[in-house]
């Protein structure tokens, strides 16, 4: 897609490529759609005063995530069943992080095994969802690590999934050459049955495979369990964050899951400075819910983030253009950002911590 | 109605098969509905910091409400005439709130007797327009009281109709078959007798029967006249709840009345905090205006309210399906509200204030 | 016009009875109308918090504004050739305005002179704009207490006139027939010359004949020349408000000439509250610009204000129905500010001032 | 142009006059045009309090800036190559400058040599774009000061060119004819090579010739350069504001360069409140980015500033009439602007510093 000049431009080009039912999967919130709406808002809201004459000339985007170097302070959000949108799912996506030189962050329910991803050979992380047994998770960590995986990201705002509406109403299921890959290996029921008339099969089956009452001694377990950097991920109350760096998280991903968990949760940007106040100078700080340019990566930046994980604009790009279409995003979002940082005085992303904001 | 996802589907459905007179009577406020929209934005605008790792999973809705136990903190709103909406009219929406198990609060508007109501098995509240004269107040508590209900609540935010000008213009009148069933006995009129030409039959009627100088000394009468709990509904300042306290009120509801009475007047959502502050720790606080939605239950328990009463989604189901879609109305509404409760990370109500909000 | 249910039903009916010429001139403000829009706006934002229980039953709306009875705190603000909307013009607005009860303001810039205003019998105010000399400004006020004008209103905004531009794009001159009658006999010329291209034909005449240098010396001399109350129409910073105060001022009409003359002046309730504090005991402190219901007059009130003086909506009942049309508007305004005291637990206009707002 | 009331009448016209690549450059923003939004956005939220009674009649709107005199507190702002607009180009604004009697701001990018436009003889500032060394500026402000500018202005905010997407999807380049004519003979490229599909042709040449990494060093060296006063353009941070004093800046100009650089930069006027704190009394301070009436420059001025910048509406005049046109332009907004300080009571612009705002 050569004429795209930024990233709402893939945004339509994938949205006329893609079925209506997959459309809404990626791109709908939960409840009347609050919180996704808000967090542009709160992004929108975030006014910028650029510093001058730092003597930069164009910025470097370069930064470190959890001890890994990526070429911009992003990674790529662990996002289930990629294989939705484009025939190479995460093998592309992770090619096209691998390429541009961030971190891949693997979904436990991606649709390629964590094996045939870290095989690509981007920096992997591994995002799990906690499964119904401390048994299951633990082999799923041990597969993790046996695979290579740098970082572990334990998502912890999915007790049980929003309420999606537009999948409800589409009846919304994953096609049968759609699987949760790393899990049929598991004994896990990984294809979706015809779901109910208003429901979602996708709802249906993270009830039935994900345990719902995780809690602080898990997280402790979890962290006992592996010696990789932990990261929890969906944390909007400063309390909570605390609480992470306490069981020994060494970073937070402050997010409300792309606007898809609880409706009504405040935008991520509108939560993020008290997280920075609270656990900032003991833990990395990531943002994601609603980044969707160079300015957007700033914005995080000057409100105290160490870095973002950047969503759906992936799944537009993958769905235009498989890896190619995903690393030409990738490689716009570096481009906005660079000049972003330069426009603001800003020699790299550390130095837009300096920022302020009105 | 089975392809409902949320109570806007009902909204939608019952508004296609109401006449407009009905429709507007239940949906409209008064004079530019201002306050009518208020109630809606500052719902909208309560952006909660759910907790996470809660360990309690699945969360319980139940409650109790003037110490009646609710299977959610939700009592149905007093809603004059319901047999306008649908010919079981009161008798079903009673019905549904005995399955769903929630307190049913009667109007003394009611198109069918308290005695037939309380006859549904419904934990019943009624609900106390005050009438020209004492001794007619003093029956219909006597009546109340002898049919069984639970607690008494008196509204105090009508000593006029609000100039509800949807049903100026349609110069609505109660169609013969919908009467003021508890009146019939008392010697009032219960027909509306033809409009004026730029009237309300309902505001005419409203004046013809109801006291309009009522004031604390007679709240103080009705105190000493009943061992009921007393509900005080239709509070907006502070000072009038620390009195209704002080006058001997078990709870009081923070309301605007639905937007129907005085045009201008805050949003209940925005007037709660206060209250809450005033008198949350010597009675409960209830709110109602405005709730469409399990987030919207949420919103209110955040800011400190003990339960909520639910009014214009009940019409719609009722309008719908009568019982059966009341029911359903409330079936989804808990739904709704225990998927909230969950991904806020509170395992029932009472947890929900604590839940900070921006 | 038996079916209007509110003050906007009349501005919908005389907008399709005027000409473009004469109604952009009544409803338009100057350059971009930002100040026009903004005076809605700063009358919805505010919200009331009504008491209950308070004992009064229907609310009375009587009231005095300097001294003078008044059926309602309003009274029918200046307009200049009132002879636009209607044939009748003054002499129709203040026979309503003395039907129903309240002062009638004569503007110096009446198409039908003093004498045969206060003639018709209404409570009369003396509305003047500083004529180009002080013998002129002195013979005016001869004659309006000749003629028995019991308050005298100097307008102070109006060194130059606004940019009205509806007005300069529609090259709007008076007709033939509607000429500033009080100023016929004083050897001013009152027809208005055809406007350049570009130029607004009152803008001309008002430069030609009013003294755009008045300060508060000329205010002085005329609170020494007078023992009539002292009114200053258009104050809006609180500095100003003491001044007129000291200078001998009755009252200050809070106004920004209903949007017409500065564009980007802070709409009048926002800019009341900070004038209520700096004067508001030791003046009557009024509001216009903006006022459209009775919820609007309770907004002013529960502000601090006295009572409002109420402009475009009379010409509208006007244009529509002559004095009828303008008794009605008042009417229905007095109607609207009975229910919303009472609604609001307001036995009258001066109670109103100790409800609070959010 | 002889119906225009308001500047944006221009606008409309120069719309309809220019390609569609010509108006797209002027008028866009940088990425999403946020910050060009919230330009307007902060002005129009301005509300002013007006003083009356001032005695002061008739403003004067006569002003010093950087000790020229000035027929009113604005500049016409440095815009590159005019002759994009129409024939006379620069040439011809700077005719208007001088017939009204304003500074006006060369750009170095001016498709007219500096020693032509000081032909013209207006009071002539030269705006400097810091070329990629040191000599190369030192020639150009030779050049400046031996053609009499009286003024060195120099752009801080364009390290890089702002990312432009109008012109990058209309693959704008400038035509032939139009020509950076003061680096023609620097032996600079001055034609635009095609531009690259997705590229802007503006934004190549811009990296092609100017240094990006300006320092503090080198504004001290520019400082010691030339006993020119001096103006830092492109502040945001009162920090910087600070530094440019410190550094020997006789003013500074409060710009986001009309929202053409970093989007989600803060609307200037938001910025200015700060920056007036920080340095008001040490330098004066300039507004550019959003002005477009007399109450705009009131605006600025009761916020703070010493004057006002007014760069695309002297363009939509060049284009509408050449010279004539942006005279009519500066007309008009002296017009407006004496009316705004004479509603406003203020005698001349230096008393509108004295205005409160809301």
């Amino acid at each position: 897609m050569n004429d795209a000049v930024n990233l709402a431009d893939f945004e339509l080009r994938a949205e006329s490529l893609l079925p209506k039912g997959v459309w809404d999967f990626i791109a709908g919130g939960s409840g009347d759609e609050t919180t996704l709406a808000a967090n542009r808002a709160a992004l929108d809201a975030v006014a910028l005063l650029p510093r001058v004459l730092a003597g930069s000339g164009g910025a470097d985007t370069g930064s470190q995530l959890l001890k890994c170097e990526a070429s911009l302070p992003v990674a790529a959000a662990p996002m289930a069943y990629q294989r939705l949108v484009h025939p190479d799912g995460e093998l592309a996506l992770a090619a096209a992080a691998r390429d541009i030189g961030i971190p891949y962050v693997a979904s436990v329910l991606s649709s390629a095994t964590i094996e045939e991803i870290t095989e690509v050979g981007a920096v992997t992380w591994f995002q799990l969802y906690w499964l119904r047994d401390r048994s299951q998770v633990d082999a799923m960590v041990a597969r993790a690590e046996a695979a290579g995986c740098q970082v572990l990201m334990v998502t912890v705002d999915v007790p049980v999934l929003g309420r999606r509406l537009r999948d409800v109403r589409n009846a919304f299921r994953l096609p049968a050459e759609v699987v949760a890959a790393n899990l049929v290996s598991g004994g896990f029921s990984t294809a979706h049955s015809n779901p109910l008339r208003g429901e979602s099969a996708i709802a249906a089956h993270t009830q039935e495979i994900f345990a719902s009452a995780l809690g602080w001694a898990d997280l402790e377990w979890l962290r006992e369990r592996t010696t990789l950097p932990l990261v929890v991920k969906g944390i909007l109350d400063p309390r909570d964050a605390v609480r992470a760096v306490e069981t020994g998280a060494d970073a937070v991903v402050v997010s409300n899951h792309g606007g898809r968990q609880l409706d009504g949760a405040a935008a991520s940007a509108a939560a993020l400075p008290a997280i920075v106040d609270a656990v900032g100078s003991r833990c990395e700080v990531l943002l994601d819910s609603g980044i969707r340019s160079g300015t957007d990566v700033l914005r995080a930046l000057a409100l105290g983030a160490s870095g973002v994980l950047l969503g759906r604009p992936l799944l537009w790009g993958l769905a235009v253009d498989g890896a190619h279409g995903a690393h030409q995003v990738l490689s716009l979002l570096l481009s906005e950002l660079r000049d972003a940082l330069t426009l603001a005085g800003c020699a790299n992303p550390a130095a837009a911590r300096t920022l302020a904001v009105l």
